[in-house]
């Protein structure tokens, strides 16, 4: 323990040299350093596919679950996609360039000219589970804006993602950088939580990504800022005033285009008023997707039919069931997303302007819509081109998490000699 | 304990349910609520003595240092500045208020409508010591950006507190506000703090506000974001191309304007190029502040007399004493800053504007001043209006927390049926 303590450490102080060469780097070099990478996962896709099968083997020898070493695999395919994302990341926008890095720019009175301007965040440990394509996703984003980072990925990758950050590594040096721009906790022990936690005086951010209980080891342990994507208790309520084509449109496709991810809904409010008229069209076409569908009393009710009730209303499925509540008018479908939602994406369903207006100022989540799918809280459908994740906090960073929210700011003032008097 | 638990935890859903109601609220209700308060405060100062009077007895009793009971008391002129105060935050523009609530407003090109918009943070809990003006001036910047407040204040202030709290509560009712959008923990165990830690269901941001011990047990314990106030071990870097007169005035500014606040200069860097010429009309000037001059070897070396070694390089000392340390050139100076200092203030003074630039490109502090005293690290001075503390963390907020800072945003999108392809 002693020992694991020590050897991850150590990555702190490299980590932080690393992050001041990249604080007063320019974009061309930070760019050059993303299109050497990528040029690199080009050549280096027989060592690298060979890890990973290693790492395959090694989870079908552990009985891993078919999705779980599909989340695992990196064929020649999708390292393609992967490298392709690296040359997209180079060619953003950069948010640290000269014309975009002063945020505000004014003079005192007493003659003292101050600047707020954009600066990298420093140094930010990244802790996720199985899919080694977030290595070098979050590496890439992390070395574009300029901070260096420190990985902890889950065991079943350790030896992709080894080979992943030393072809990162390599990318580096040859674009001038230290190696430890992007350094991974070598090993995989569950002890290392903790230990990267107590870094505070090295990390200046942590980003906890993957289920429940990672994430609460992180939020019990962590000393510096934490940056939590959580979990998605995402609804649709259908008002008396809506179109009922396009509630079931983008019901199904909130539910249904990808269910496995933070921005799928959970469940479904239906106003009392409409309740028997809506929600028969409605669980049938539910039901035409393969969707389980899960109701309170008054859904059943409304429906004719008993539904199975959910053992609670803040499960996130991650599939193909709905969980559906009948709500009597807008106030209450508010309270129910107050008390049972976890603040990431909500949407309502009306032609009513003014009840529009009053849900998306009273639900208090990182994304709120009118008559649009829950699937839209995203970086890219955004156009923020590319993001490390969806924040389900509220300071600094809330809802997609792109390339401005990986940075931070700092105050510069040029005088002449002003004292205070 | 367990009593006491639930005694706190109490105050959670109630702090919630305001916090709700205060984000709905307009600029002119909470503008009322202040101005009530401003009323009150006046109408109610003979009681408010009276308690602070208690406050004052039992220090006195207790053995609290003149310095303690100084912080303590809260005679008329002391209220009348405060309630001046209160007047002053009201008449500040709204960051909340409709024309700059909107961040960003976009369109994709699915025709899907989206804007960021700024709202309140939601639950603030604050931690603080001895001083009882905290109270008010807190909470007030608290409403001003509709958010509500849980305070635990110093024990020795307790009585004070109570009566002001009370004061608050009822200027909120007054304005049709829950009496609960500033509640106070009701005891004064060091067991509360720990407890608050916990609620991260019910505060969504903790700012504690006092000494390493106090700022400690928050960072250890906290489950919800904190933004540190924590200590400034400020710098002053007289360049060798440095303008002896401005340099000095500068430094005597730094040390002496305020030594016991966080933005005062602990630690004066002297290239070594100048240090023979410079320290002894430095130390002189100092000493006719009644400052205490420490140094290292190579400043008594310079200044041709033995001076004392300080103990270390990152003590706050709030206090008219100075460590003087003698550096060989401008990155010298910045490794010392990046090694000892707090990422608070730091200073270069130089008629260079090439080493200017350098220092303030790396100096990775919250200000960075050239030729200006590190004393204007400050919301008012920045132009802010008011500020609730100088936060030391590089997230969410960075250096000066005025009215802005104390917001969040959210994303609102309208549509007319998007659904994802």
């Amino acid at each position: 323990m002693a020992d694991l303590k020590t050897q991850i450490e150590a990555l702190g102080p490299a980590a932080r040299d690393a992050a001041r060469l990249l604080a007063v780097s320019g974009t061309a070099e930070r760019n050059r350093l993303l299109l050497t990478l990528a040029d690199l996962l080009e050549r280096e896709q027989a060592a690298i596919t060979a890890a990973n099968g290693e790492d395959l083997a090694r989870g079908r020898q552990a009985g891993l679950s078919a999705a779980l070493l599909d989340r695992l695999e990196l064929n020649p395919r999708r390292l393609a996609a992967l490298t392709r994302g690296v040359r997209e990341v180079a060619a953003l926008a950069d948010p640290l360039a000269d014309a975009d890095r002063v945020l505000k720019d004014w003079t005192r009175p007493n003659g003292l000219r101050l600047q707020k301007v954009r600066v990298p965040i420093g140094v930010i440990g990244l802790i996720y589970e199985s899919r080694p394509n977030v290595t070098i996703d979050a590496s890439v984003l992390c070395l574009k804006t300029g901070n260096a980072a420190i990985l902890r990925g889950g065991k079943e990758a350790i030896h992709s993602n080894r080979a992943l950050v030393d072809v990162i590594g390599q990318a580096a040096v040859s674009a001038g950088f230290p190696r430890e721009v992007v350094s991974l906790v070598p090993v995989t022990d569950r002890e290392a939580i903790p230990i990267l936690c107590g870094m505070d005086r090295y990390i200046d951010l942590l980003i906890p990504r993957g289920g429940h209980g990672l994430v609460e080891t992180v939020v019990e342990h962590a000393r510096m800022p934490v940056l939590k994507h959580y979990n998605g208790i995402c609804h649709v309520y259908v008002h008396a005033d809506a179109d009922f084509g396009m509630a079931e449109r983008i019901i199904i496709n909130a539910k249904c285009q990808r269910p496995g991810v933070c921005n799928a809904a959970e469940t479904l409010l239906v106003d009392k008023a409409v309740a028997r008229q809506f929600l028969p069209l409605m669980v049938k076409s539910l039901r035409a997707q393969k969707v389980r569908v899960l109701g309170d009393a008054a859904a059943s009710e409304s429906l004719g039919e008993q539904l199975p009730e959910p053992a609670d209303w803040e499960t996130e499925y991650l599939d193909l069931i709905l969980a559906v509540s009948v709500v009597d008018g807008l106030s209450a479908a508010i309270d129910h997303i107050e008390k049972h939602g976890s603040h990431h994406t909500d949407t309502i369903v009306t032609n009513s302007e003014s009840a529009a207006r009053e849900f998306l100022r009273r639900v208090d989540s990182s994304a709120v819509f009118w008559n649009a799918s829950t699937r839209f809280n995203d970086g890219g459908e955004f156009g923020f081109g590319a993001e490390i994740g969806i924040s389900t906090d509220k300071l600094h960073a809330r809802g997609p998490m792109a390339l401005e929210e990986l940075t931070s700011y700092k105050y510069i003032g040029r005088g002449n000699g002003q004292i205070r008097g």
